[in-house]
């Protein structure tokens, strides 16, 4: 640590009060042995199926109190605004509650950048993700349990293309979206900013909410708002129609691409470390 | 607490820069001789009336602005979303005006919870309860001498299983919306994480009061929502009516499940100290 | 001040790391002599002035948008739920702005409250008052400017009481409200918790705001809410119809009231020095 | 900066912790041969794509949710409470996100009033508003091109007078909405009061996202709200039809006179150094 910031003062700034921590190597096989990271792995699953349940139920709650066949008054029910605050609010409350545990990741999308970001290893990408998943269909399941009769009437919380929307919208709606969300997770966390910035640590789960929440004002017309494949996935497994599957790859290419644009953009234009960073790529953990 | 260090360093972390407070006595004779002991109850006793007093009067204006009996609009009043935030905004601030003088609980499972977890002492705990119990009958009742003529015909705001919804479903909604708020307030008052997070302690007040807006925005068609007893029991005891008294009996068995998940969850999965944890349950108040 | 905490210190507090500033004197003629001072009135002034404008416009704007009587959609406009959010967000934005210039009191109940509690001298709250109330004054009047039309026929944002409510109904609601929001305002800047609790100083201006947006939420359908009563007399001076002047008395007693209990609720049950605290109103700065 | 601190302390304040930056040089020739500029412009032409993207997108979606013409609910959407909240909310996300890159303005009238108190130089100022027009033009245009049916039919997000209000009143909204944001601005970032109340950094991205927000509430009805000239050209080009360029001088012509009184009502009033100030003007970046 001595030895990188020394390395660091040689270089272009004159002044340097933090250091990148070391890119994290493709396979870590020591952390496969610590409970830290099975722990982990249990607080992602329990938090993406918190995450499932309560937005899901809000969705499926919300239609069977508007909908006109039954005596239910239109303008009853939290409304799409109360849809996306539900969205954003667990969000806030979910990486609040996990950041310091697993990092608060709660969704594919956010690994997937995080690990192009050398941020994590490969393994537990993919591990987080399998928990994603797992915890994804928990959730949306639960959901279905409690409300069978409404679930399947309701859409399930499915995400599709809405009916006039062609495949590109839908994507580029979902590149973009989880662009906003996966840059905002880059700048909470970056520790050049941290150094700075004393705010950005304090607030981090909050401004990665409410992106979550503005994604959700802007995109639920168009495809419901995916931006987390895992999220994507537990409807679809539990709803189990055509519609959600056909669409399905949408709610993973897209946003793997989003994040993979902010990883790029974080990383490349705005640390500036362009030939810094190529060479962390090289994925020596010992610089 | 030097020494507290000192053995925590021969432990399996060589950095430790927190230490656990030991665990909370069942019975604390010292702390009922205390003026601060009488004080966090009348703040308790005050917190819950406040809270009930916004939160039913928000209840049952809305429910008069759009009564379509009366004259009036049905797009009228704050809505169920104004209604998630008249809870959760309220918990916000008053966990933030009570949190320094009695730990701002506010409601009987959050009490639950911190016992289960050896926080509070047995006397306190129940006292607490006692407190919160009577300041949510106290915040009811003020509601109905300000709205005789709505307060009945409206429900009172009192908590009760929605038609078409089984008892287990009820039960399962209050048991995992008290998880996810006292996971919430496990989080947040953790001091391990709070060593490590600066922005733990700093935040603590409102994402505990997302957790409870955003739980209602899920559970609202259910249960109304109570995860709180005293909540439920106050609006009970005012309303008074059969179907508010029947149902009573799952907003206490719910929310009390749901905090000893949480509890069990934070102490034993989250803090990884099993065996730790255990031994201090065996309530060594000089470890 | 090295004094102040050896007098503590013999007290019975064993370590203390706060001390109170001396009580305010009741006339400080020094004060008057500061630009300081001259600046806060001036920041009380526009602040009120600002407060009024965007709040009352939101109302009048809202009404305009709803009215069955033009082609109007029931559903347009930002609802009361934004209404609420337009009081509680402004008073967020406003005490932010002006907490280093002149406290951020926006109110004279606010005001009062801290008169009473010896922490603002009688001097500089009188002149907060005069400059709130003239700021109000000139803010509804910018919005009467701007929409002639629609000001008179939506109510111009007066409070009054609603029908079927009586003069108790409303005072009380009065008085609980601004309880509420001075109780916070008390609890946000008491030099004991800061002391403890990093996170009071860090949050206080948004559990303002939040106390605000919540009392609204609840008392909107009583009286239009009140809690302030520049906010009540700028509205009813340009309005200036029967009703409006016929209920101020309500919108000036009930919020002092309710501020005069905080005071005493926060000064000798919170703070738990009776006896010390009534010798402070002795009026002797040189404690 | 030892010889600033000297200086200032031989004036009127005998402790002073803080010390004003130099006012920034009209032409800084270094900062043109930095990769740091060329980033914050990048930064900011991204930014402010985000916003108009996401923002314009919820307008669209909104309207063409609850057309009467199509078989809409006209309950349905996120209503105007939802585009308030999308256009704060992300303010606050960005603001956050670009603070420590380029000082997150996304605005020109931001921009104009920071270089109004010599924040900033002419040259940043004058390529940061290009890059911000450029970005809104670039976000409106992704709308256009995912929205194809909808944008022209829903007005494009396009600023423009309401029917029924005079220019003399829409000038006036634009000028005092500005007002409150860029008076937040100059808040959040003063010098002075960073030193004295922790909280001003902390909390910063937060009430400036509310400022926007709540002004949104205030002033849709009557301009639809600019308060960015910048998001009113970029609908503007986009939508391209008679109304939007007629008026559009409105939201110039508003916002940079609202930015202008906000940096003199700071740096004159508030700051009181009103002499200091002046001469500040002088352009000496050697003070």
């Amino acid at each position: 640590m001595a030895k990188d910031v020394e390395v660091a003062e040689r270089g272009s700034f004159s002044t340097k009060d933090y250091h990148d921590p070391p890119p994290a190597p493709l396979v870590d096989a020591e952390e496969l042995t610590q409970w830290s990271f099975y722990r982990a792995l249990i607080a992602e699953y329990i938090a993406t199926l918190l995450f499932l349940y309560i937005t899901v139920l809000t969705v499926i709650g919300y239609k069977s109190q508007t909908d006109p066949n039954l005596k239910a008054d239109p303008c009853d029910g939290v409304g799409i605004l109360g849809i996306a605050w539900a969205f954003g609010g667990m969000i806030f409350v979910l990486v609040y509650c996990t950041a310091g545990i697993s990092g608060g990741h709660i969704n594919p999308a956010v690994t997937f950048g995080l690990f192009l970001a050398r941020k994590v290893s490969l393994t537990r990408a993919v591990l987080y993700m399998v928990a994603q998943c797992l915890g994804a269909i928990s959730g949306v399941g639960l959901v279905k349990a409690f409300q069978k009769s409404y679930y399947i009437r309701y859409g399930g919380g499915a995400n599709k293309l809405a009916d006039g929307y062609s495949t590109g919208v839908g994507l580029g709606a979902e590149i973009i979206g989880t662009f906003v969300l996966v840059y905002t997770v880059f700048s909470a966390t970056d520790p050049k900013r941290s150094a700075r910035d004393s705010h950005v640590p304090v607030l981090a789960p909050l401004p990665i909410g409410f992106a979550v929440f503005v994604v959700h004002l802007a995109t639920i017309p168009i495809t419901g708002t995916g931006i987390n494949p895992a999220r994507s996935l537990g409807a679809a497994v539990i709803y189990n129609q055509d519609k959600a599957w056909d669409d399905q790859w949408i709610f993973w290419v897209g946003p793997f691409i989003g994040a993979a644009i902010a990883a790029f953009y974080h990383q490349f234009i705005l640390r500036a470390g362009a030939v810094k960073a190529l060479s962390s790529f090289r994925s020596n953990p010992s610089v």
